[in-house]
């Protein structure tokens, strides 16, 4: 981020007409932006929401209570304006990007192989990095694909250490058995794999969305867009990010507390803190969406309240 | 509330293209939101914030770090554009009102005498009621008036029970000697007055702007305008509507936990769990507006998003 920036908010903050503090983390808000848009006094004029979709080869293995065509459908339902994440971009007044990768050839079951070759996971990076524009000021990255919190928390497991237990989760919704077949489905993922480097965790482990993700993250940085996180597959693709390279993910902010088991631990791994707890789990960008307005706001307090010279009020 | 469109509201629910639950409180807030506005598919197009202002005479007793003349400014700086609320209203696509509430005439010191006489009290609240727009689909009422955590404390004590220190703070920022001489001040005012009656605690105790907001939440329950309570002043002249009539609240929802300490206490007891928790203490309307994109965030999604029929969409 840039330093003078961030003087320059801070500057401004304290003149601002409210109490020292009183708005809370919106003040800190506005001034991480600031540093990464090189001005003390930003705006936010065109956030860019970007859902990534990819279908997995693990789903053989039962670990989802939706089938795997669900993911072809649901991006023809974003496609068509009919999902969630269409209704929650709008409200939040920013564009939407799907991303369908590869859906008609699933990574491979992870427990029998690596789940992308070298080639397919660079091309999936390069993916999410090119969905990237770049004149966006605020990027939210979300995914779609049936099968994936069981990869998420393969490669959460891998990436921060644990037994497949603490990261495994119900997902959309499987039952008792179904999680207790899912926890063992990531462990058999882990013990197969050699994960040391957290982009071999990121190939062998996770799938097309999660890779497209961590690429869109890194563009972002190039493009100083400041990012919030989604949920917890989003959040599990950016840990392989920050493992590579420590404070990969300064330019992020974690959007909210999904529901999803493991992703407080993840959170908590990352040291992020949320900005919402509204109990979550759906993917497709949802919860970091809701979260734009919370950063607009800021901003807009920010940059266009009067301060306490100009509007003639009293500074205590 | 209207139980034959909280039955159709929660029968579409359970069609939307996404898990069962998947939008968490986002689902809850559309059903209960369905049944005040009398239709299973509302929608939110003119939400509505009002600020209520008032002196209060017990700053002759030295409870706030700012000076009273402060009302008055800030009552320009919001008529000018220039203050946080202006900013957050105009993120949330909300119309702003301001009511000042005979700022010249502070109500008595409640340390000496009832702050306002049963005439005043009463036009307080009809100014409260008839500010709030019948064609409004949700409001915010918020407030500003120098002193009025201190009035706030003295209201939610004497409805609530419990002692003085349980539920004053440090508003807008005073020191430990002024929470000290604030606490006492309380405590003294609860001394003074027979406030088994919850009007008597907001005549006696309260000021114009508590009493408005009293009014402006009992006018949108009559009109059926669900109301997003705001902060600690805002929840305790609510709190007075529920110690008067049991459910009185039910047409609310918090819209924020505010860093005001005594506010979780008092949300703890009205039974209501906050949207947000950003650590904001601004008063204003300020935290409930901030929410405003929350509920029509859960609208849209209820409203508008399309069913598993009608998107070819597997139920799972």
């Amino acid at each position: 981020p840039d330093m003078a920036s961030i003087a320059g908010a801070k500057e401004r903050n304290g003149q601002l007409t409210k109490p020292p503090g009183a708005l809370g983390r919106l003040e800190e808000l506005a001034i991480w932006y600031a540093g990464w848009r090189d001005t003390d006094r930003p705006s936010i004029e065109k956030p860019q929401v970007i859902i990534f979709a990819g279908n997995h080869g693990v789903c053989a293995q039962g670990v989802s209570a939706f089938p795997p065509e669900v993911t072809v459908q649901m991006v023809a339902n974003f496609e068509h304006g009919g999902a969630a994440i269409n209704q929650l971009s709008k409200a939040a007044g920013a564009s939407l990007d799907v991303v369908a990768l590869d859906l008609d050839m699933p990574t491979q079951d992870f427990t029998v192989a690596p789940a992308m070759s070298e080639g397919e996971v660079v091309l999936a990076l390069i993916a999410g990095w090119a969905a990237v524009e770049p004149e966006t000021d605020l990027l939210v990255t979300g995914e779609m694909g049936i099968g994936n919190t069981t990869s998420a928390a393969a490669v959460a497991a891998a990436v921060l250490g644990g037994d497949a237990a603490d990261w495994t989760g119900r997902g959309t919704g499987v039952d008792d058995e179904g999680l207790a077949r899912k926890t063992d489905v990531v462990a058999r993922g882990l013990a197969l794999h050699d994960t040391t480097d957290p982009l071999e965790a990121l190939r062998c482990l996770g799938g097309r969305e999660l890779a497209a993700m961590a690429g869109a993250i890194a563009a972002a940085r190039h493009h100083r867009i400041p990012v919030i996180l989604d949920g917890f597959i989003c959040s599990a693709a950016a840990a392989t990010l920050e493992k590579a390279v420590a404070g990969s993910l300064d330019h992020t902010v974690a959007g909210h507390l999904s529901a999803e088991g493991a992703h407080e631990r993840l959170l908590d791994a990352l040291g992020k803190k949320p900005l919402l707890s509204l109990g979550l789990r759906l993917g497709e960008g949802s919860g970091g969406t809701l979260a734009i307005n919370v950063l607009k706001s800021a901003i807009a307090c920010h940059s266009d309240m009067a301060t306490f010279a100009e509007a003639g009020v009293a500074a205590g």
